[in-house]
């Protein structure tokens, strides 16, 4: 891996871009829900940013205790598996697996949504150009480029300050020169999609309620930073602590940053989906959204005074979204390969060597993530009906556990100044736990409806799948474990038989392979299948004088297989005690295609031959000179793998 | 097998399905292609009629021969490869492949439109419905239906009786009770595409020479009987002899009799793929196409007189015709054995016990019927263009073929009445082959165009294709040949290896095995991935007390395969003498899915330990409880395979 330790100002970037990325939607969000109420609507927008605002700086703080308490990493899925339990981990990593899928489609479609402020003409193709973002991130994964901390440094720095140039400078020619900043929806009229007045008493409620869980979006990816502990420079968690505490200090400026301005230049979106829609100066009725609030505040604030700024701010907002999806592609395979070490999932996923297995994880994330796109029209409003939960899930179970961790600590810690400390810990862990619990049940009950109920599902797929597998590999454990009663005798004697279909170099190796091994007796086997062939290979073992017998048995309804079991069985019935080695010979060829001309039959008799007590099986392989190529190819791979 | 030999009474309708039921078509492709000349080209269909008439009887006359030289069967594949060597053979075998697909297209195709006759709602879903026939007999196919003589024999009788009856009949009404028998489309004129009047010259001898070519479709089918022989009860040459003789009067007496009867009836049908159309008497023009030929004498014999005639001649027609198709099922399978045995093909299709190959083989041919039938959209008269020509190559080298066969027997051949016997037979197969050479000729150049260009392509595939796993088998069959200098060297001493990744029932069983087999030397390895492993392992081991080093390797980069083959591959560099055994504990599971979650790392250790020069790969199976399930099936299975 030769993974070098992050300085702070690398770290900050590389576990950043997820959830600074979420300012680019959450405000979207917000006023796309709130148009829903009419133009009254968009007047909440400043205290629903600040309820996010405050759940961000909870949440932050929370995980600061986190990063002390765990600073082995391991996130919410180790927090709650272990203070929780089993079940407690299984659906937060059922949440996280789900979540991971959402962060790819969410942040890809956002992405291709602010791509269209600078190219236009993607208008109408927004799902199929992110099928193709994705189709890239996926191919660039496969290949497993080196995520070197530097690539990651400059889009997102260069958003970071961007983004909070542009707010100061917006609010710096509103207030301080007096320009009046208005964006290009400012004089447009929202309309509910019945064309009725604004909404008031419990339907405003409901509308508010959303817009709140909407906004919540910008929560996700704070928790990257208490997953990453392990890579940050010493002292790791003081260090982790205040990256985390910068993030937040950073992530709440941008966002009220961004609603504050949206609300002084008159930002006003409507929601295509639900048919709210706007009313211009001249009366015309128009259903077209209008561009994000970052491409508008952009346009305003840059515009008529310095036009690169624009595509600075457009741009670095389009690639830290595509980052944001790039960093589910590396924690999708590392949150399945914690799980398969704890045999939730496919053994194999945990062990680096099967880039097979690997490549399987990123492909299944990909597919995932490209039928929500296609289902959902690369819409960010649908989809992030069904991204909050999983997150908000993970959070309060992962809150929970904590509260539960520092109540254990309590119990035996002595030091009172240690006691202090965690009982502070525990104070913030609770309010954290009860907010995010809160926010979980106010997004599911504003949202459910909307789309939850689907992750819902796919997390209870997944929650049930991962536990079978549990079972099954636990089942298995007990099964071969070794106990005091297992028994260990040892066979007495080997009899081998060796398949010899034909006299040639692969069966006189497998010949002298089978001889090394000193068997009790030896029997050569060939099940003829059509009659000249008896004649021949009589005639050619003869002349070879192996001094070992060649039993032919005739098979004229031309099948290898069952004869050869049947004597193999045969064997085995006379001789209860000994174990029978079957020697197979194995063509090894060079492309895949030949391998359909060879070894069909060994395959075959290999399956069934396992099936049975007692008899092992030997494959003698022979290369043949075409092989040395994929040898080669094979061996170059596996440095490769080695080398990752 | 259990098949018993078929006297000729059951022989007929097993092997005539196939050339009886094209006549039920070929008349149609003469009358559809005339029409191409406008009304007077319908005068033509006497001559032609007539001389597709002798084609078949010199044809049968040849194939007699063919019958007494080769008792063993093999047809023209067998001839053409035995007399004029492995290039023809493959050329026929390429054409013989490919007609199979095309025998499957266009006698469902035919049956289906047949069918219209009486199912007037199939108008439009001709070939979706020849798809559903299609995947029916697949279907029936791959489940291994016993075909006893008898459900062939029941509807091939049928056909043949109300065909002979009906011609019989009409034959009878009209020349005898001068009943005036008009079909129902004796009143349409026909009219060619672009309205202008009957063609002459040229033009009209190019449309003579086409619908020739279509009409010696009745000749598909023929040289079934002498790929068959072995099956008939002796005296069998002479038995095969005298059925095929019978064969070729009953196809004879029918196409002239349908001919004929279509002449006195009158019947007219247009081609509507090229355009030519009807227009009534009261001077409408009718696009649309009428009934086949078996359809319109059906009606105007029997509607009038005997009503249930008509639905017993259309719906034998139609049974008759997907029997035909089914005998392709039977065909393509067989021919592949075959050329599997002569390397041409994957070896494993010449074994019957691989079940999948077979039923690959089935799939094959099923789904490249489907294409063909939605590419031509069920049209018998643009799929009859691909057809023909693979068959008069088949019989054109099959007939030289027996030509050289003669020659050489009378190279040697002293007794004179043998001889003369001999010369005659000579001289009816150069008779055969000149007819069978100038028909494929005139084929190639009336019809190359039309669509025998396609058939063509895929015959050069095929040749191709065969010749490369030719060539490949050889190649290597050549490299693993035993010379006198080849290495027969003993290796001297075995080095033992175990993957114990765990101290559990099956690593024990590993060991036990591993023991009984007497190694030089034996060692444990383990590739540690988690630092635990390590401890645990190691303790495990040193309280089981096997005698037996254990190796741990530690990979720090969670990799198995890797090092665990650099550990077999030192062993190897410091014994070069000796044999590297290593052993694998696998687990036998129940169910495919279980197979995902074990074994993977055995698998690919296995893939890539058989590139390694000297080692044998020994995979030790432990059942697990769930695997007793599967045993049992695939032993059904296996007994079910052996009854067939």
């Amino acid at each position: 891996m030769g993974e070098t330790l992050l300085p702070k100002r690398l770290a900050l970037p590389v576990f950043a871009s997820d959830a600074l990325s979420s300012v680019a939607y959450a405000p979207d969000e917000i006023l796309i829900t709130l148009s829903l109420a009419g133009m009254a609507g968009f007047m909440f927008s400043w205290p629903i940013g600040l309820m996010v605002g405050i759940v961000v700086a909870v949440v932050v703080m929370s995980y600061r205790q986190t990063v002390y308490a765990y600073p082995n990493g391991g996130g919410d899925y180790e927090v709650a598996k272990e203070n929780l339990g089993r079940h407690a981990g299984l659906t937060v990593a059922s949440a996280l697996l789900v979540d991971y899928v959402l962060t790819v489609a969410v942040s890809v479609s956002s992405g291709v949504i602010n791509a269209k402020a600078m190219f236009p003409f993607l208008e109408g193709h927004e799902a199929w150009t992110a099928v193709g973002v994705i189709v890239l991130l996926t191919i660039v994964n496969l290949r497993g480029v080196r995520d070197s901390g530097g690539a990651f440094a400059i889009p997102t720095y260069v958003f970071m300050i961007s983004m909070l140039l542009m707010i100061f400078i917006g609010l710096f020619r509103i207030f301080v020169l007096g320009h009046e900043l208005l964006s290009e929806t400012a004089n447009l009229e929202v309309v509910r999609p019945d064309g009725s007045g604004d909404l008031v008493g419990w339907a405003l409620i409901a509308i508010l309620a959303r817009a709140f869980s909407s906004g919540c979006a910008a929560l996700t990816g704070v928790e990257a930073i208490s997953n990453g502990v392990p890579a940050f420079k010493p002292p790791k968690s003081r260090n982790a602590s205040t990256v985390l505490g910068a993030l937040g200090l950073i992530a709440i400026t941008m966002l009220l940053g961004i609603i504050a301005l949206a609300n002084l230049t008159k930002v006003h979106l409507i929601d295509e989906l639900t048919g709210t829609h706007y009313i211009n100066e001249a009366g015309e009725t128009i259903h077209t959204a209008a561009t994000t609030v970052v491409g508008q505040l952009a346009a305003v604030v840059f515009s008529d005074w310095f036009q690169p700024g624009f595509y600075i701010m457009v741009a670095a907002t389009m690639l830290i979204l595509f980052l944001a999806a790039n960093t589910a592609f590396n924690g999708f395979p590392a949150l399945a390969s914690i799980l398969a070490r704890d045999s939730y999932l496919p053994v194999q996923l945990h062990t680096r060597g099967d880039r097979l297995a690997f490549s399987n994880g990123i492909l299944m994330l990909s597919v995932a993530a490209i039928v929500l796109v296609l289902a959902f029209n690369a819409s960010v409003t649908a989809l992030i009906q069904l991204y909050v939960v999983g997150v908000f899930i993970s959070f309060t179970l992962g809150q929970i556990g904590m509260v539960r961790h520092w109540s254990g600590t309590l119990r035996t810690e002595r030091d009172p100044a240690v006691r202090r400390r965690q009982q502070r810990s525990r104070v913030i862990n609770i309010v954290g736990a009860t907010m995010t619990g809160v926010v979980l049940i106010v997004v599911l009950i504003s949202k459910f409806t909307h789309g939850a109920y689907l992750a819902l599902v796919a997390m209870g797929l997944m929650y049930v799948l991962m536990l079978g597998i549990s079972n099954h590999y636990r089942a298995v454990a007990e099964e071969v474990k070794l106990t005091p009663e297992s028994d260990r005798a040892l066979p007495s004697r080997v009899r081998a038989v060796i398949l010899a279909q034909n006299v040639n170099l692969p069966t006189i190796k497998a010949i002298a392979f089978a001889r090394a091994t000193r068997p009790t007796t030896l029997t050569a086997v060939c099940v003829a299948i059509d009659d000249d062939q008896v004649e021949t290979i009589l005639d050619e073992w003869e002349a070879e004088d192996f001094g070992i017998p060649l039993k032919v048995i005739a098979s004229p309804y031309r099948e290898v297989t069952g004869p050869f079991i049947k004597f193999v069985s045969q064997l085995r019935t006379e001789n209860p005690r000994d174990v029978v080695s079957v020697f197979i010979p194995e063509y090894v060829v060079g492309h895949w295609w030949e391998q359909v001309l060879h070894n069909q039959t060994a395959l075959m008799i290999r399956t069934r031959l396992h099936f049975m007590q007692g008899v092992m099986v030997t494959s003698v392989p022979y290369q043949l000179e075409s092989s040395d190529r994929r040898r080669d190819r094979a061996r170059t791979l596996t440095e490769n793998q080695v080398r990752r």
